[in-house]
């Protein structure tokens, strides 16, 4: 039960958020890099970890966990300082924005950068797509502000994961214009940009990860260490 | 904190997931009808309980929790028995798969249903769109399938959700042919859906919902006692 935790993850993948979470907590862990650009994802021991291909995946002393916001409420269960607890009134509203940033959030913004695992290669078809998406994720944005504002808003392990997806808008893909994202117009997800980006877990991250002093409000392009986002 | 629950449903929508919830833990509650087709997701009092205008809502003692899978695992939590609790070592496993259901098939499985909220109104764009999506959710309930075989799937309230969208896949759209879903090629699945369908649980939905009597092996229209499902 004392095993470390092992992070498999490639830089400025969504492994960033469960590296926010264990720098936050403290925690000591190894790192496992994933090299996407040979295919790793596909090899059969990645497979065995998950199935679906996907990172991160955190190794455990319970097995392998993966999805991002699973494994960032397992260690907030675990651990405690990432949100409030089961039994905190809170908590309902703690697991609804942390549902909604991972399956409206992620998954409309996940389409956005891979819209050829959706919709197949025609650029008119992604296009279409794209336009659709990221009407959406203005919507999406809008809403968040309002509930990061409000004074229930629960904090905890949604704040790292949405700083992750706040970073990621304006940088992917690579090859397109990403006008569409204007972090000022949202003053209290910025508000939530500048405050983690000020923790010495954001400075701990950005440093393994080649991330900048300015990840989450002003992002650049990441120039990891080691390996590549992509 | 004795205050009863609240559902706000309609027939054969994502609430379905809650009421088998409700129903299996023995739980005393009341259901607010929503009229969606006089549009009462846009109202501003169903916009107060969950500003996303989204089926469910469920109104506790501690306010309005939206996010179907947020929801399962609030009461799971809250009441037992509807998975591994937050120190059990199954709890991971419980918690990847739950998060699986709702930011990839659900989600996946919802841009079938309402593919011009994510593409716009060109049927061409979105027939392009629901090829790569029907694609993807065959590959979803292939590891889906293995992963309930398996000796440590933990079943608990994912168990719920996923009757609720195999019982969708082959009815909705009502307006195109859904013969891309064939229950029969997902064994553990199959078995699943059989399994659920069989609980009193189920018995009391189907009757409050209007679903007969196979509404996950051999799902047919809802034809509800009160509202209608779309």
């Amino acid at each position: 039960m004392t095993q470390r935790y092992r992070l498999h993850y490639a830089p400025d993948n969504a492994s960033l958020a469960i590296r926010l979470a264990l720098e936050t907590l403290g925690l000591a862990y190894d790192t496992a890099l994933i090299d996407r650009r040979n295919g790793a994802l596909n090899s059969p021991a990645y497979r065995a970890l998950n199935p679906g291909g996907l990172i991160p995946v955190l190794e455990t002393a319970h097995g392998p966990i993966f999805e991002t916001a699973a494994i960032l409420l397992w260690l907030a269960d675990r651990h405690g300082g990432l949100g409030p607890a089961p039994a905190d009134p809170a908590r309902g509203t703690f697991l609804k924005w942390l549902f909604f940033t991972s399956n409206t959030l992620h998954a409309d913004l996940r389409m956005v950068f891979y819209p050829a695992k959706y919709i197949g290669p025609d650029p008119q078809d992604q296009a279409a797509l794209r336009r659709g998406l990221t009407a959406r994720l203005q919507q999406h944005l809008t809403m968040l502000d309002r509930a990061v504002a409000a004074p229930d808003w629960p904090g905890g392990a949604t704040e790292l994961y949405l700083c992750c997806l706040l970073r990621w808008m304006p940088l992917y893909p690579d090859d397109q214009d990403n006008g569409w994202f204007d972090l000022s117009r949202y003053p209290a997800l910025a508000a939530l940009a500048t405050r983690i980006e000020a923790t010495p877990a954001a400075a701990a991250a950005s440093a393994a990860e080649g991330l900048g002093p300015t990840p989450f409000t002003a992002p650049r392009p990441a120039t990891p260490p080691e390996g590549s986002p992509t």
